[in-house]
């Protein structure tokens, strides 16, 4: 078992992440939906969200050429293996795999997965059964999943062979798990460095989730040190300019399973790594708390401004003839109408939708059947952002109250 | 003293220089130096090739942010202090020094050196003054400077403070050092990393040398083997984006003078590097070797060419009227003369000098008064290349004997 799961610390950062979630649905239930009802707001933006959006655990996403240790990695952690589970020199996970808590081992295919509502993977199926055929949830009653979902990937095969026989698109796919993880952890082997063109295309489609990625250099006791520099320095070199931004990425050294190291020369440094990277893994629970009460105020502030330009521009219709020369004289001038709302309800440019898509959306609906101002709905929201948030903040720590207050201005 | 100057290898690899160079001298003076004359070589290409050209031992150039330990290291390599030498933690390099071979101590300032013929550093007038003034010779009476030369530098400020108060072009001066040596080691403090703007210039100017440059991350027993591991992958990380190129630079870690190690866990690897370095440095005087014959053979076939081009376009002039006609009608065809050139005489078009360039010499000379096909000096300087310079190259060991031929055919 591993020992650095029962720290009082992080047993803390997963409470606060559970109760930070209870107290987001509360307030999206009783003062949000309320209003994106009311204004149609999935109609233009996203769909309402279910307690599953909510729920969802912080999320660690695997990525690597095959043979890298993917499996045995997120095994290592678990203390276990998991159902499903395949680990050999040769390629081996052929599907993408959500391993998560669950009070019953159980593995569900893709297509049963993407049916139930309570989980989050429903919006997978637009990758088509194609790829629904090569996924699955892995479920298993297992501490550690209690805080940390992981999703374990297929390794990626030099050339060509590997994409022609894919009947989805790889890149794409990691490209939505990347979105919705919390952490990115890219695995190499310092015994066999290897990066293929369409790994590298895997990475540079992570472009804006670079402070997520993690790079870890594994197996790295298989290498004497000298050659080890040569590997690490040589990652680095390459890394630099495939992710591309000058903040350096951070790399964990080491060998991530239960055997005894083969070099032992660098124990030392590779145990430091070892808990320097669980640190990083299980402060992830406080991180992800601070991201969604980031991504809910996001979402608030967008919600108020849908309501104040549907109930604008309801209101500069007319209400009994011309109806349709107005809606469409507004819908031209719908830029000038965003700048008018602006000024009235002094709210930043910044807050409002793309105008084009906006319009585009707007031509399916008659202004007039839309709803009205409704000042108590507004209202509520305002609440949310000045009293509720702020309120449920007090319980983060002081260090995390600063990234908190940062986007609350 | 350090041991690794002793091996039987590689005073045969400094004799195999010293007995190259001079058969070189040799068939230049009597082969080649006729014809470049004969044909007014000097005048379209380069100067005549003295002596000093071919003497000019192989030559290490040291760059970094000042305080790297760029004369700490050359200090540590020659087992002495050199003359003129100033180490300290503050910026105290304040000029360019050739740090070589010389019977007696002896500093020599940089205008005096630029009019001496039998160093290679007359060219260097053309930065002026400015820079004479900051450039030195360091001669000693030590044992590896019998084969090779040092050029230790300024140290790179970071701002713009040192640059303003520059009276020369740091970043030309280093390209013309870099391109006359055989070695580049870029100096890093793995204590203190730093890439100034400047620094990054100057490594991008060196574009074309790649091969040439080694990185020393130096220090780097002055911190823990994580950070030295953070470090490591920052400096990596950084230069693969300024170096550009998909090979990775060779990087040696250590700590280069002569104190005990700080922190000694990575004594074994610092050791190993160390070797490594030592052994890539003297390989040199073979490599330069090498790379000497191969500039030779390209001036002359390049001479041969111009032997060509000069005779030809002499022919084609009338004895007797209308010469000024006949030259502004070759010089504005000499494209096509070209072409019948390299039909005639089978010459490759690779070979050829830049048409517009040789143009605008051209019309400097009246093309009637220069000499025409001396089919003995042309001859001897085929023998050259298909006799003689392969009988020198029986001298090199099997392996170089490789890349010898490979730029022969
Ligand atoms: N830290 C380690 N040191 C040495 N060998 C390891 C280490 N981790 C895993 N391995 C070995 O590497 C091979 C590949 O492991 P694993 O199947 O976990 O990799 P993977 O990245 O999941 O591969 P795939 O992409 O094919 O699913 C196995 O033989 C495993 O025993
Ligand atoms: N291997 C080393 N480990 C620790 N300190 C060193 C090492 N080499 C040199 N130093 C120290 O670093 C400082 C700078 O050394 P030195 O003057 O040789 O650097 P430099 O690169 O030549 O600097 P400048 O560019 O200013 O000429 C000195 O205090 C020196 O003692
Ligand atoms: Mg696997
Ligand atoms: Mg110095």
């Amino acid at each position: 078992m591993l020992k650095w799961m029962q720290t009082r610390k992080e047993d803390k950062d997963a409470e606060l992440f559970g109760s930070v979630v209870d107290g987001l649905k509360k307030l999206y239930k009783k003062h949000v939906k309320p209003l994106e009802e009311y204004y149609k707001f999935d109609s233009f933006h996203s769909p309402l969200l279910t307690d599953s959006d909510f729920d969802a655990k912080p999320t660690v996403l695997l990525l690597g050429q095959y043979s890298t240790g993917k499996t045995t990695f997120i095994s290592y952690l678990l203390g276990r293996d998991f159902p499903g589970a395949n680990i050999g020199p040769e390629p081996t996970t052929d599907r993408f795999m959500a391993v998560m808590y669950g009070a019953d081992e159980r593995v569900t295919p893709g297509n049963a997965v993407a049916v139930q509502t309570d989980k989050p993977f429903t919006a997978l199926t637009k990758f088509g059964t194609g790829f629904l055929n090569k996924f699955q949830t892995s479920e298993l009653p297992c501490s550690v999943l209690e805080n940390l979902t992981f999703v374990d990937t297929p390794g990626v095969l030099s050339g060509e062979k590997q994409r022609i026989g894919r009947s989805y698109d790889f890149v794409q796919v990691c490209k939505w798990f990347a979105e919705r993880s919390d952490m990115i952890l890219l695995l190499f082997d310092g015994h066999k460095l290897d990066i293929s063109d369409e790994f590298k295309r895997s990475i540079e489609a992570l472009r804006g989730q670079d402070e997520k990625i993690r790079v870890v250099l594994n197996k790295a006791d298989m290498v004497s040190s000298q050659q080890l520099m040569r590997v690490y320095g040589a990652l680095m070199w390459s890394l630099g300019k495939v992710i591309r931004t000058p903040e350096v990425c951070r790399v964990y050294l080491g060998s991530f399973w239960d055997h005894p190291l083969v070099n032992s020369e660098n124990a030392k440094l590779f145990e430091a790594e070892k808990l320097d990277l669980f640190n990083d893994l299980f402060s992830l629970p406080r991180n992800a708390a601070v991201r969604k009460v980031n991504e809910f105020v996001k979402r608030v502030r967008l919600a108020k401004v849908h309501a104040l330009i549907i109930s604008h521009l309801r209101n500069e219709m007319p209400s009994l003839w011309g109806k349709e020369k107005a809606q469409e004289k507004l819908l031209a001038g719908l830029e000038e109408e965003f700048k008018k709302i602006q000024r009235n309800h002094n709210v930043p440019a910044g807050d409002f939708p793309n105008v084009d898509e906006f319009r585009e959306v707007l031509k399916e609906f008659k202004l007039d059947k839309l709803n009205s101002m409704n000042q108590k709905l507004i209202e509520a929201c305002d609440r949310v952002l000045s009293k509720h948030v702020p309120e449920l903040m007090q319980k983060f720590p002081q260090e995390t109250k600063n990234i908190g207050s940062a986007f609350m201005i």
